[in-house]
């Protein structure tokens, strides 16, 4: 009787959410200190102060009809404003404010993406490892998800893309830096990926939109911004969040970016506007809209997350597993040391390590290792993953 | 090539967004103080003082990662629990925190019970004059949006209503307070529509679930809280939001609440729940939820509305106008004395007076007056609404 989609996606638990509810009671029956726990992409650092900061301030001078009245559906015309500058400031980037939609973080950016854009039936294409709610959003709207697999070191596989590419796909989405594996697009594979994707376009005659899901933009490591994929390729569409930049997953404030240089701009705005609108998304907070606007540039300190990534690197690997060298955002993928990702999440349970098998992200045989945690927890579970490798005889 | 339904929605302009952009332009070139705009329903009073003090308290006191961090998709169990605790006490409602559903507003919760709840090809009922949103959640989920013409006093027709109810029908909406005509469903109306509805349910063999918009439960003039669709049928939902009671509509948080007495509450709590997901909806804004639930029980001061509807109602009906008692919301339903309402908002124009045709809610014949406005700006427009009326010989 009711709509099994629904049904099915408010029933299915996910494999991440289930094993942060098994690290919390472990917790509560041996101690918080005992359990090692990598199994939710949680910012582990606070907003920088600037944020609470602003938000007084707003509170203290701003009228409240004002300061939590309703915006245009798109957001504050200021705000849009202020992110097309800073897009084209900072990564030379072809938008303009009339190609913003700030959303309620990036999951509803993308769930738009896939309701506006998709026919029933049509395809939309991700590479693995991908982050599991793609899925859900591209089934939601009626459409077909594929999955093309990845080559050597994760970069995605674009032999296997131009293969794939059949007159039904007609969205690609890509995740850099990538939820689970932490690889960057490098700007090489999207170059390539574009002219593939080119390539298509005029061959079935239709566009090809590419939407990028960037919310670990400015969680990268060795070198400054990524590529983004605005300056390779016109049809382009790049989904923003300030849950991690700014340590605010929970107040769901983000934005879409179209190109500036895509011939059917105007179309696909007002279809990603009408998505969002039978969704029932009246406008992104207006408070944090007015706070994101004031703090613009800034991040949490990061720096964290990077001397985290080094030392589970190193001492994964030094131990003997074999890990993906991650260039972002903050998880680690490690090499299960047997095929059956799950099983080796149970075994690593034994040990009080907690690490999501990567089944739910289109891969076996790895698992993701989240490290926004404490540096002293990191430390403290090196012994027992020295164990782990042990146990397999590494 | 982009799902038309997507575009329309994101092209389509309100007749009450234009009507606004018209005053905003009109103000400009003529003076704030001159023009006397009813269009829009934003609270005109602002948030109660404890609203901004608990935000300072909470940015003050609890730690970014805590405050700003994801929550579980329904919502802090704390909340949960508080509502469901303050729906049993007020309303002497059968609800427990796991039926409430803490969403992005009501237009959220709206769009979640059309997509859950909603298999292709069903249809909802609503009653006209209906909020014009409802037609794009019941149509974006597949379904047929079937209208129900009001009986007298523009209470519900429940005789049309029983004639309505073929087996197609899975779904009503009703909406009390009603947007735009202010009227409150009766305690009679809510007892002998719940006698239909069961009647059906049991000819049919299925659910007929009845959902119930109430954004405005707490600004009524008459009388205590109106009755409660909850205590008089069990297949009810509440959609509920803290917009208007606490003059927060762009912080976009309000909740389902899912009665205890539903056959299928867990079946359809999951399908609402999916729905959200398959919307990109992770969870309600994290500040927010922490403030409503230390501001549970309190309102806006809502006595300007009363005296506002007062002054306006007893002004527009000497003048010669009929208009519909409204007891609640902060909208008057005023007939229009030529049958084409387009035309008559036109005219008032040239008074200076903006009110929005009828004709988008559902019914022809009225305009809507948004009285969530200064007492000032009503007495200034009296004089333009009699030289209206005279000039149609009232």
């Amino acid at each position: 009787m009711l709509p099994k989609k629904s049904l099915d996606w408010g029933r299915s638990k996910s494999c991440i959410r289930e094993l942060a509810a098994y690290g919390s009671a472990r917790k509560a029956e041996i101690g918080a200190d005992k359990v090692f726990d990598f199994s939710i992409g949680n910012p582990s650092v606070p907003a920088p102060a600037q944020v609470n900061e602003t938000l007084i301030e707003l509170l203290r001078t701003q009228e409240s009809t004002e300061l939590h009245g309703y915006t245009p559906a798109a957001g504050l015309p200021s705000l849009r404003e202020a992110i097309a500058k800073d897009l084209r400031t900072r990564l030379d980037a072809p938008v303009s404010a009339d190609g913003i939609y700030v959303c309620c973080g990036a999951a509803a950016g993308l769930a738009a993406c896939c309701r506006g854009l998709l026919c029933p039936g049509e395809t939309a294409l991700t590479f693995a490892p991908f982050f599991p709610e793609y899925r859900v959003f591209v089934e939601g709207a009626g459409g077909v998800f594929g999955v093309v697999p990845p080559a050597e070191g994760l970069q995605p596989d674009l032999d296997a893309l131009e293969r794939r590419l059949t007159a039904d796909v007609k969205r690609v989405l890509v995740n850099t830096p990538n939820n689970p594996s932490g690889v960057v697009l490098s700007a090489e594979s999207l170059q390539r990926m574009s002219g593939i994707l080119r390539a298509a376009e005029r061959r079935f005659g239709h566009p090809i939109y590419l939407i990028s899901d960037e919310p670990y933009r400015e969680l990268v490591y060795d070198g400054p911004l990524p590529p983004n994929v605005l300056g390779f390729y016109d049809d382009a569409i790049v989904c923003y969040s300030w849950s991690k930049s700014l340590s605010l997953p929970g107040e769901r404030i983000g934005y879409l970016a179209v190109s500036d240089r895509m011939a059917e701009k105007e179309e696909v705005f007002a279809a990603l506007a009408g998505a969002a609108r039978a969704s029932g998304y009246v406008n992104p907070p207006s408070l944090m809209q007015r706070c994101v606007e004031r703090c613009l540039g800034l991040t949490s300190d990061l720096s964290v997350y990077r001397a985290n990534r080094d030392l589970l690197y190193s001492g994964l690997t030094e131990a003997g597993f074999e890990c993906v060298y991650p260039d972002g955002a903050f998880y680690l993928f490690m090499k299960s040391p047997e095929p059956d990702a799950k099983a080796f999440s149970e075994r690593a349970k034994q040990f009080e390590l907690l690490l999501v098998p990567s089944d739910d992200f289109g891969m076996e045989g790895y698992v993701r290792l989240a490290y926004c945690v404490s540096p002293e927890m990191i430390r403290r579970a090196l012994p027992a993953f020295r164990a782990l490798a042990e146990s397999y005889g590494l």
